[in-house]
């Protein structure tokens, strides 16, 4: 509904962007606006892979990916529908909002942006989705989404950067028993992973896959120190407890606990996780674990045999 | 250059299929060839998955996909370049040509097509290529890999389906002393990592990615026995060292060693191979290995931090 009357639409006329930073009209505008003339790029910000995915927009900093926005890149300017109250809706659109409603709106938008792409990719596939299909998909104009990311890569980095972040908080903030670090480490990767296996394959396969590995190379450039501390942290947890080559032993730690992981990804429905996360716990010499949720302790270990499953995706 | 003279070429004019069904002469045109009327359906085939990567084509069967080609699909009709020796070099091709050599010419036109997909999935990823990049890189014409590959599905299944029988007969071939045979799984696996990360991370991401998974979950229905053969040979070699539960045994076993694929993969530049392997085969108590490559036995582990390095892929 048009607000100020129940007036038809006509193409919009543009308005330039006021000290308010009022953008966000566009996003109520299915009008198909281009932009009138060239304008200054935007000023850069340092890369939203260091936030949350929907991160805090109190700081009112203008979005854009790692000083690399194009040169010529455009700042939306606002758009009102031309209705025969155009003045009116005008006047009404160009009153002052408090900046924090601002700032509100534009998080609104750009996590709308991220949560579309999220099930998108993990629906199609990161390669196989554009970024016109996202913006489409979160119900915004192209342009509102070009605002806040350059590239689909950008996307990307929001979708999966705090995922990356979670596993090394993870590690982080396993408790100071050795064991008890292990144990909780095991057990939180697995319900992360059985709880959600289609944004942990997403995550996955963005590591293997030639584009969006650059995303994750980027990542862990950023997060070196978190990263470098994690590793220290799995190595003293093995060195505490007697491991021989704490470095190795933490490696092939790691390597089991992904491929795990890659298995219940790759076989949802099959894997047996309880199974798997018991003989864990037994091979690392762990106390005998409380049951899985749906473990029946005393039960033998069935006879699974992994088998993917179509999911006939369009 | 043309056979039968040096004459410029012109566009080319169409011939209608003969009984020796000599289309190849299509894969030395570059002419621009389009159907000049519907044509039946082809007869079908049985999937290729069943067979190696280049299959033999002694049969001189016919390509097509499980019975899958669309009602309508066309056969492509020889095309002659039109010269000015254009009867000479018509009556050159039309003649009879051995079935062999046909047969020869049609398996050479898959094997380009299959090698250049090979080539373009692991450079760009999977659903970033395109039926037409592949036939452009194996300097094919479209209408002839349409007459091989329905879509670019059943090429993915020619590319990764030799590499998962691959690994089937990995097991299927080990030793039968349960030791040497599982010390032997472990190092033809990670030597087949290590030697070639790139395609091993194309099957790997296959699996995890919507589209490509519902290729790899029709290869496992399609060796289901193979499959079975192969996890029982696994489980028998658990039971024979003494494992308390087998099937736990095996699917940890696979999920480690396939960890290890996956980090080989993802960090082809810094995983430390050979480390990792020693512990594996102390892991599962196997006598002290030979070297690795280019491993100094009485070096310390070194201390190794994973880190993806950026591809700069296009």
């Amino acid at each position: 509904m048009v607000p100020g009357g129940s007036e038809s639409l006509a193409p919009c006329r543009r308005l330039e962007l006021n000290r308010w930073g009022r953008f966000d009209a566009m996003t109520e505008c299915a009008s198909r606006c281009t932009p009138k003339r060239p304008r200054a790029p935007l000023p850069t910000a340092p890369h939203r892979l260091h936030r949350s995915p929907v991160s805090p927009a109190t700081t009112g900093e203008t979005p854009g990916r790692s000083g690399a926005r194009a040169a010529g890149s455009q700042r939306p300017s606002t758009c009102v529908p031309e209705t025969a109250g155009g003045a009116r809706l005008a006047s009404s659109i160009m009153s002052p909002r408090n900046p924090e409603t601002n700032a509100e709106m534009r998080e609104r938008s750009r996590a709308k942006l991220v949560e579309a792409a999220d099930d998108l990719f993990s629906e199609r596939g990161y390669d196989a989705t554009s970024l016109s299909a996202i913006t489409a998909e979160a119900g915004l104009s192209h342009g509102l989404a070009r605002y806040y990311f350059d590239a689909k890569a950008d996307v990307l980095a929001e979708v999966i950067g705090p995922r990356l972040d979670a596993s090394l908080d993870v590690i982080d903030g396993a408790p100071g028993d050795p064991d008890v670090a292990l144990a909780t480490i095991i057990d939180v990767t697995l319900e992360a992973a059985e709880s959600a296996p289609a944004p942990q394959a997403l995550v996955l396969a963005s590591m293997l896959q030639p584009g969006p590995h650059d995303v994750f190379a980027e990542f862990e450039q950023q997060h070196e120190s978190r990263l470098r501390a994690a590793e220290d942290r799995l190595r003293s947890i093995f060195a505490a407890r007697g491991a021989s080559d704490p470095v190795a032993e933490e490696i092939l730690f790691r390597s089991t606990l992904e491929g795990i992981v890659f298995k219940i990804c790759v076989y949802p429905e099959t894997f047996p996780v309880a199974a798997a996360r018991r003989r864990l716990h037994e091979r690392y010499g762990l106390p005998d674990p409380e049951p899985w949720p749906g473990e029946t302790p005393d039960a033998q270990t069935p006879t699974p045999r992994l088998r993917a499953t179509p999911r006939h995706q369009p």
